[in-house]
């Protein structure tokens, strides 16, 4: 590996350019009824940590790819992760009052703007994906299989799905295997398809794409594991967000159901075989090997 | 035109044809939570008219193309029709109680589970119109500016934005041109697509493109006319739903606006004008115009 790469430096830097693509996709035209713009750039410009549309990038640089070319679908990516938090903050969901330092949607324009909110970031992801025009460079049929996979992750069979899953599962006695399972949709499927839209539209073969998604799979885990161990013992200045909720609302946690040193370890273990996985691939998949320890050094 | 043609009969074929498809790309893997796909299917398969996929593939067939190969597609536009009134049935939205002659879908799984099954309408919609392998014959460049059209129109450019601007204007004293401005997003954008949609897949020239799409904007303020003439003056028992909610609401209708008489009479106008944007159609419109002048003949 590179000695000089700095992961934090990478971080910022991607980060940055995708708050300035995801500024520039955000519509400018003065005729649109200005409480929605203002509703939406208030929940997607908030400064959240860009880690699906980073990953995204990372994985079309790690095939040998032009990261930028990824960016509409890492931006995508980005909406579509965005519209989940604005809808579970809402009272008849999660009841959240503050997400990322700051009172949630809903709080500040109402519920009936945050459901719409959630509506048009979902919808214009998909703009963004069927935008050929934005991704010149790249097959027709990549974009559609990327467009596919990506709502085949969000919707009932990935992501809606596993929070159903979640909320029929509160106060309820769940084993470990549910809680994976729950997560594995909720939270993993869409780490996982962050990493193959950017392979594929890079242009992977079926390996190098099996192998991505095994990365995808497992920090995927590792990652939630790490959020649900924060949540325990985090600091709430640094979380923007306080800590406790989720054992004073019942929460099935890998902390409640195996102790938080064991969550540790499986965390650990789970980031080591992530980066096993990504053994042949050569330094264009540093970012991503450095991604992966970083889970169990976040603060926030 | 041919003497033959009955538009009930069309009518009822199409549904029946649509209804059967929806079904069939509904999911059917038991490991799936069930409980979201039965919130999906309650509202999905609660019998509307089907009038947004009727609509796509009788334009398809305009065209000279093949009806059934736009079926994807014309499901896609009935799963984000459905979505939306999901979503605007919620307490925080319209708050209302029947839908199609039953109880709302939050009233039975609940307000959680009326959003999340919403978003996997929607959702879904996408993962249908991104499947190259459902729509094999077409040019996937159809299929990706089908897709982006769509999302243009259901989000804060189209359908979602005028949902926006309409329960901002509830109790606002309103113009006609502005309740002209909150349809032609709200539904008439949805619509208007439906046409585009079926056209733009049967590989439609600009020509028949502009003149379809005319006659979708047409008819989707018609429709809307004589959807809020209903509001006032139809039967609740064929509605399903109750009459002289509007008003009660204090919505800003047409008839409230310009009175009964003036809608009907502008309605017709309507109707007349997008029948004659059919004008360089051969019989493949047919359906097309006997459905256009069936919206001034509707009771439900």
């Amino acid at each position: 590996m590179n000695p000089d790469f700095s992961l934090i430096t990478y971080l910022n830097e991607r980060k940055a350019l995708v708050d300035r693509a995801l500024d520039d996709y955000l519509p400018g035209d003065k005729n649109e009824p200005p409480v929605i713009f203002q509703a939406v750039r208030y929940s997607l410009l908030a400064g959240g940590k860009r880690i699906r549309p980073i990953l995204c990038l990372a994985a079309a640089e790690a095939i040998g790819g032009d990261a930028e070319a990824a960016m509409p679908a890492a931006c995508a990516l980005e909406m579509i992760h965005t519209y989940s938090l604005i809808h579970d903050d809402l009272p008849a969901m999660d009841n959240d009052d503050y997400r990322r330092g700051r009172p949630t949607l809903h709080k500040v324009f109402g519920e009936d703007i945050a459901i719409l909110a959630g509506d048009a970031l979902l919808t214009e992801a998909f703009h963004l994906l069927a935008d050929r025009k934005r991704m010149p460079g790249i097959p027709t049929d990549r974009l559609l299989d990327v467009a596919r996979e990506i709502a085949e992750a969000a919707g009932y069979r990935g992501m809606v799905g596993g929070q159903v899953q979640d909320i029929r599962a509160e106060g309820e006695k769940v084993g470990l295997e549910t809680l994976y399972a729950i997560h594995r949709r909720k939270t993993g499927a869409l780490l996982r398809v962050s990493l193959r839209a950017g392979a594929i539209l890079a242009g992977a073969g079926d390996e190098a794409l099996a192998d991505l998604s095994d990365y995808g799979g497992k920090i995927g885990l590792a990652f939630q594991i790490a959020d649900d161990i924060l949540n325990v013992e985090g600091d709430p200045a640094l979380l923007g967000k306080g800590t406790g909720s989720d054992a004073a609302r019942g929460k099935i946690t890998f902390p409640a159901l195996l102790g938080i040193e064991a969550s540790r370890a499986r965390a650990e273990e789970l980031v080591t075989e992530a980066v096993s996985s990504l053994a042949p691939f050569d330094d264009g998949a540093a970012p991503l090997r450095a991604i992966a320890r970083y889970i169990l050094e976040r603060r926030s």
